[in-house]
């Protein structure tokens, strides 16, 4: 371990996140969803913190603020460092709004120094990673990375309201989202740090982990359908319990994940028909969450998971029907930025903890765009998308020290292939 | 197998349960509640098929319809044939109802035949087995064999109506009551003929049943309460799924259940909290129902599941809490009505399969108070409290003349301890 860093720019942090998590659409708890009131009140605030940090802020057709800092020459491609200042209901102030302030604090910090760095960097601030209120999600880092669907649109909240009536109210164009797309050779790569909103690094004891990739996952829909009965009166060989079925699948996807490295599944939803005290379960359905840190391992973990319980149906005479659901491929990270995230972290004195990300991260939307890479900070109990979610001055001192390292550090023909 | 017996009576009793299912409080389905006008009605009507069987029926404080035919000698004690003629919502014909009708066709059989028995017979239908209307069951029964607990005239319905309202509306004194119960010399015994309302008869091919024990029945509510998390970001290891752990423990329960000779165990009801795809179960509750044939090895069954569950608590790290629910003494039916219903059962060419009953019955409130006993008649699919309850015109033949052999072989010496 070494001693704290403490740079100027983590007390600033901090004090602004705090600020920032008064601005919410629900009093008394912070929910600010993409393009609301409380998301215009917080993209105007973040928008003079860019101009306090030197920068020349934007906000774009989706809602994004951008801020560019220059490197040695005028218009070299730029490391965009960024993360989302929505969140969802009754949020934590970190998830999110720690990687647009670091991002900043990574430039104030460059400036104290007076480093001209070969590339620019750019900090955004995406409005749209949650997902909460429109059908879609990471609206804000797609537009940025070229792969924006005009078709996303059309979708309503619960109000009834359009994206892009949203956007129009919000005082947005729609029809110039296509124009914000980066050029490809335009963006050097993408790097966020983000709370690892698990419990790994507590585990672990370390207080920053780079992340392998984003995780590979798959949903589906079981409907178990066996034979409804009298509990008294039907003895144990003639059952055919839907539940008994579903909790021997259960145990099969736990045990699949547990013997997969990286793997995590999931059964979150259960319900038994006819659901009374004295009676046989007849149905059950339960739905399954798959996810694996890249898309061989998760396919393959949802193949034997899918054996696995289709066996199980088989020998016990009941019906299994499954309904494939959402869908998302893995994003890796690139093996350079993750190799010159560990070496920053290693530089101030801490261990990298390798790790994957179950959760979709902005970053994501920049798989096979740019070189892309995470950066986890630790946070109290794993726990996020909870207002008792926690991270320590001293963590975010060390975790902003770490960012900081690796643009310093980082040699863009590292990053060229 | 024998020929059927062809009984005059079978098709009397066959066409009587065919009108008596049309008395109902719900048209277009069979719903008899204890004191309702469907009841009202029934019990017009089956007095006077008691009549017409040359009984001379009364119907009792409780609204049992008795009726009770001499022996060689008259004040003899009585083998009381009994069952019930209240059903539960949207019911089958033959549940309860069979057995009353059976003991007026064995009856009408002795006439035909002339027999004259070394006791007399009491027939009676029971106004109250299912216990839908109000909090208790068995109060017919109960009231006869003198353990009506008059507390019970306070319970109310849903409609807030008590027992006791409902009875006086129904014209009769709950006051007389006490007068009902027959004073235990005046009980030979007691046999009821009920369809199984389970599967084993028809998976034995064969028609009768002779029960050995009314069940012993224990229920349990039970809560884990373990850690919920984000389905992607908490690793299997950091993991306290309340789903996978109450998954683990319904897999016990089944075991212990299939390996203990007579026991059921069933898990009915369960729920899980938060209840999202991509939300580990932090908290999940479930419903045991554990029956054996006896006390000692239903209380053994349940400590052993007991211990198990809390086993597997301990190993997750979850936190279990039971909460002791509904109670059930076992009622062993009497060894020598149980070796004279099988030897009758045998006599007209039938192998008598030995069977507990899981379900609660009338012949449960004479335990303790005569030797009692019960035959149990296969039906179809073992499906029962449904409108697809089914037995066949044979088998209901065959179970008459059985009842028939059984009564006219029984020897009241037999019955004397």
């Amino acid at each position: 371990m070494t001693t704290l860093s403490n740079l100027p720019a983590t007390a600033r942090m901090m004090a602004r996140l705090e600020e920032l998590a008064l601005i919410t659409d629900e009093p008394g708890k912070l929910t600010r969803l993409y393009l609301s009131p409380a998301h215009k009140q917080a993209v105007e605030k973040v928008t003079t913190w860019f101009a306090e940090a030197g920068l020349s802020p934007t906000v774009d057709a989706v809602g994004n603020i951008a801020g560019r800092l220059e490197g040695r020459q005028p218009g070299l491609p730029a490391l965009i460092i960024a993360s989302h200042i929505d969140t969802v209901r009754d949020a934590g102030k970190f998830d999110g709004n720690l990687g647009v302030l670091a991002g900043l604090a990574v430039i104030e910090e460059l400036r104290r120094l007076g480093d001209k760095l070969p590339f620019a960097i750019e900090v955004i601030a995406f409005g749209d990673e949650e997902g909460v209120r429109f059908p879609v999600t990471l609206s804000g880092s797609r537009a940025i990375a070229g792969t924006f669907d005009m078709g996303a649109l059309g979708g309503h909240d619960e109000a009834g309201i359009s994206m892009g009536e949203a956007m129009i109210a919000f005082g947005l164009d729609p029809t110039a989202i296509p124009a914000i797309a980066r050029r490809r050779d335009q963006m050097l790569g993408y790097v966020e740090l983000h709370i690892e909103q698990g419990p790994v690094l507590e585990g672990a004891n370390q207080p920053l982990g780079v992340v392998t990739s984003i995780a590979s996952i798959k949903r589906i829909a079981a409907s178990v359908t066996g034979e409804a009965g009298h509990a008294g009166t039907v003895p144990m060989p003639f059952r055919k319990d839907a539940l008994a079925a579903a909790a021997e699948m259960i145990l099969a996807v736990e045990r699949i994940a547990r013997e997969t490295p990286g793997m995590v599944g999931t059964v979150g939803r259960i319900e038994a028909q006819p659901g009374a005290v004295n009676v046989i379960p007849g149905e059950v359905r339960f739905s399954l969450d798959l996810r694996g840190p890249d898309d061989a391992t998760r396919e393959t973990g949802v193949e034997r998971v899918l054996a696995e319980i289709t066996g199980i149906a088989t020998r016990r005479g009941v019906t299994l029907s499954l309904a494939s659901g959402y869908e998302e491929k893995a994003s890796p990270c690139h093996p350079a930025i993750q190799a010159g995230l560990a070496a920053a972290v290693r530089s101030i004195g801490y261990e990298p903890i390798a790790l994957p990300s179950g959760a979709g991260h902005d970053a994501a939307a920049f798989h096979g765009i740019c070189p892309m890479g995470m950066l986890f900070l630790r946070c109290k109990g794993g726990i996020s998308h909870n207002p008792a979610e926690s991270i320590t001055v001293e963590d975010a001192d060390i975790a902003l020290a770490a960012l900081l390292a690796f643009v310093r550090g980082l040699d863009p023909a590292s990053l060229a292939t």
